[in-house]
């Protein structure tokens, strides 16, 4: 049941799609001001529109990219290295950064939003996600000391509850009673659809384990929230301009994981050993799924992230009913039921707000 | 897991229970016209109160109760002939209602409201719920030819959207949209706690059970919401004149299910063949269960009773893991989390309606 993504890292940052591009200068040239949030009901509604493209891209890319992991384990094709693939995943986001702001240069010329260039201050953040990330990454090592894989699938829950306490405390966000109440069911539909025969050899993870999963989710959901307060800070900014130097800070930490923990298969076998054209359809779908969470959080919040992630998980479960002829459980049709209502709520408690 | 009460024949009516009656007394007293439900704000508050009490006292009775049936099983105890059983819960009812209305008439004299001679008009209806039930009982040996006990556990959490839907229909009374959504819950809540490894099966029902177990759900829905309607066309009325009345024809019907299925055992062992003092409490306790459903149908409705007795469902599990070492399962945390939340969406939607 390995639905999840199997890694965070690319979660933080992203590159960018012409098309919502395109539809984001149309959102800023309808709305004079891209400081204050809710300007005229011409720039809500292209707001709105542009929110509700990027959340379903990253549903999508989401789901898609479960599935293309599950396809590659089928075919027994993971052989490669995936510090490398991570690396070129940050690479090709930095590179799509770069390709997207030479055309806004060509069509818009430099300003004082768009330029690279950037100051000591601005820049001093960006290492921080990368670096959270990092470190989630490393524990992720010793937490299957004290619990197995499946388990660690069912206690990355706890992500959907950290990000919203974090949310709440970080960026001072309220979320309404209800939308409360519909962020513990995300997370109980979420593993209540995940659950199976052995899952409650999870209950038997030692303290240890416990306290090592809750650190982890902290550390993600944190670093989710750090993103979206340093792409929100300076909201006129060009999101490919900070995309550019999450991305860098990114390839450089992935850089010390490759030299940490595979160095010497890269020298030995090769920096592209064992990729196959799975690996970079993996690679550029991970990559595109790195550009719509960027999207998401400058256009909509963590909030809309975990929920387009959590729908996604659903999808691919569906999904993988066609393609591989997997099982539907009672328990992933009453998890589904949960977090669809969990999404009705989330949008009708926003209303009432 | 057979932590759900195991017959509903008993769940259409009551007797008294002295303290109870007594506040009602008082409630009385306190808003001079029964028949405007939201008197003053001094009957208002009694009326929360005694509704508190009925409820709080359903979800002690139902809890205790499937503890009870789990207890006799253990004990190997449950040789005796249940439609006896069930006969002497329905005896024991009019009994009590009997002495509940002999004290009302020594304290208050008789009048329209509390005698107990009635019209053709009046008691036409109450015979209704108990042949729905018997109806519901006899189906029941019927759906066992497609689907095994715990798969049928499963699916009588059906009948918690059955009576949603029959409260709204029948009775015309609006739930909003978060109570809805929280309704849902209850049952997607209620069917996961139930999960265990051989749950799937129930997705291998075949047509015929599904269709048997909807049935069965709309005719138990129906019965209940009949009885509130019954109970609350009268507001005025005393209660335990209603419930002879509904006991009356609940002792009819069992007798009649004594002759059909019974009678030979009866006939050559006796009637209190296999009865120990186990019997004996859990006829006491199907008894003053029947009494707190009645009280809850009265003075509050099917929804709060849904509730009451989904929430006594959770409690009967954690008492019985103190009482006979049962272990909890992911599942059961899970699903008390979504039946807590939808709890506590179901008393904020009433604010917000």
């Amino acid at each position: 049941m390995e639905y999840r993504r199997i890694k965070d890292q690319d979660k933080d940052g992203d590159a960018m799609h012409d098309d919502v591009e395109s539809l984001r200068a149309k959102s800023r040239s309808g709305s004079p001001s891209n400081i204050i949030p809710l300007g005229g009901s011409s720039g809500d509604r292209s707001k709105w529109k542009l929110k509700s493209i990027v959340t379903l891209a990253l549903t999508v890319l989401t789901s898609s990219q479960a599935i293309l992991i599950v396809w590659s384990k089928r075919a027994g094709k993971y052989e490669y290295s995936v510090t490398t693939a991570n690396f070129l995943v940050e690479a090709l986001k930095c590179a799509l950064s770069l390709a997207a702001l030479s055309r806004i240069w060509r069509n818009e010329g430099v300003t004082d939003d768009n330029r690279l260039s950037t100051t000591w201050d601005e820049v001093i953040v960006y290492p921080i996600p990368a670096a959270l990330y990092l470190i989630k990454n490393l524990l992720q090592y010793y937490i299957f000391a004290y619990v197995d894989a499946p388990g660690y699938q069912i206690l990355k829950n706890l992500n959907i509850i950290s990000t919203g306490v974090l949310y709440r405390i970080i960026l001072k966000k309220k979320l309404s009673e209800i939308q409360w109440a519909a962020f513990v069911l995300l997370s109980a539909g979420c593993t209540t659809a995940q659950l199976n025969s052995n899952s409650d050899r999870v209950l038997q993870t030692p303290f240890q384990g416990w306290l090592m999963a809750i650190v982890m989710a902290l550390l993600s959901g944190f670093a989710g929230v750090y993103t979206e307060a340093i792409i929100k800070k300076r909201p006129s900014r060009n999101i490919n301009v900070q995309n550019f130097w999450l991305y860098v800070f990114g390839m450089a930490f992935n850089a010390i994981a490759i030299l940490v923990q595979d160095f010497d298969a890269v020298m030995n076998e090769g920096f592209f050993h064992g990729y196959s054209s799975i690996t970079v359809l993996m690679i550029l779908n991970h990559a595109l799924s790195g550009i719509a969470v960027s999207m998401v959080m400058k256009y909509a919040d963590n909030i809309v992230k975990v929920y387009s992630t959590s729908v996604a998980m659903l999808l691919t479960a569906i999904v993988s009913v066609f393609l591989f002829g997997f099982h539907l459980s009672l328990a992933f049709f009453l998890g589904s039921t949960v977090v669809s209502v969990s999404v009705y709520l989330h949008s009708i408690g926003k209303l009432q707000r």
